[in-house]
């Protein structure tokens, strides 16, 4: 079953556009949580001396995670009605690893945190919710 | 003194190594407001038929301009410590407008809303806190 | 048409039993807009010398103002999803204003935004996502 | 040590005004954790039939435990900056357990995370960011 989930997490991470450039990887996936791995690239960078990962980029990592988190729950489409960003730290390094943890599932809405870790630190919090969409919605 | 302004939203919006890849344009400056434009490209897609914008790149389209409008009103550096942001309506069409407005700028922390157009419809609310680092910080 | 949602409002405040002890007052409301009043009693205060409001206050009429804005502009039941809100003063004083904008109304959900105003300034911004429930849900 | 933190957090819980009313009960600290009770009376509720808290008290609570867990961990007052909730389900019972954990001591800020439990489930998430305010600022 955890192999299941791990391709529809596969899934979801190759089929937006925006991915063939961002690339995040797929780790692991269960019922209520996913782990994405995103390689960063000199042209991720918010600045250099010393190098830190630009915040737009953390954003849509805590996005992307928080919907792929969902999606894989529900087995819907969950576009995102809400997204909080707490930034804690710079991120440094050459990955970035974002572990979501589905904290509700509820009819029309599901609610993901997720952690954005960097060199072994927690570097940012997001909390988001998400739509359940149904088909034919 | 607005085009004072609009130089230094230039030089913001020109500096991190990762606009080179998202291009954000400087549109206007005032000394508590910037607008910015982001021409759409295939590659920012979140989803086709119908194609819309991937959700990330909202994300950091609300980040930079944030951090335009804090940078530009305090003459600091403004990192984001935490941003919120509120899909309403998924984004169609070839360009984006955001619209920063400095709610607050206080002696530690600058507050920044955004609001995202499409097509002529605010299709994301975001709204920021920025930290003011003075030299030396 | 201004009379019957004023009307609602009234119901909207009245309805809840802690406001029995809060005591929040209508003073407005269109299809899309509220304004409640907040008279401040000592006991109220999150301290004295100088006497401030308590932060917990500002968010229960933030909840309360997102809240009475949604349910007035739907006419369903709209209890509150995800809020947020940024204090930016001290609240000084001996009322508080709280004006509630209706940024979106969507088939499931609404976007409402609060601001605190406290002797002609405002202290506090807010920003709520609401459910609508239709009759039977 | 753990007796000295749970006096400071009794001392911060019976300093404000508003709590005279409110009445939170301190139930353990330790340098980054917090816990604390909220007997909930008919005066505090949201609705009857059935009954519920109303989601101003439990806006109030996250607050005030964010608040206590942030100056508990520093030693310093630590004025709310942002307060995000959200509210999973309706709050039945008599009692609410409130848990903050530090999530983060910077020099300027700190930011806590907040569970609400009633019934023996999380019914809200709260997380916030706290300004550390040294002496004389």
């Amino acid at each position: 079953m955890p192999d299941r989930r791990l391709e529809r997490l596969e899934a979801e991470l190759v089929r937006p556009p925006f991915h063939a450039w961002l690339r995040p990887e797929p780790v692991s996936a269960t019922n209520d949580t996913v782990e994405i791995r995103l390689p960063i690239r000199p042209e991720m960078a918010g600045g250099t001396e010393p190098f830190f990962v630009h915040g737009g980029i953390i954003a849509a990592l805590i996005d992307l995670t928080g919907y792929a988190a969902a999606a894989c729950a529900t087995g819907c489409p969950t576009p995102t009605l809400t997204l909080q960003i707490d930034y804690l730290k710079p991120a440094f390094g050459s990955m970035l690893l974002a572990c979501g943890v589905v904290r509700q599932k509820g009819k029309r809405n599901a609610r993901v945190d997720v952690e954005i870790i960097a060199e072994g630190r927690i570097i940012a919090l997001g909390r988001g919710t998400f739509a359940i969409m149904e088909d034919g919605q």
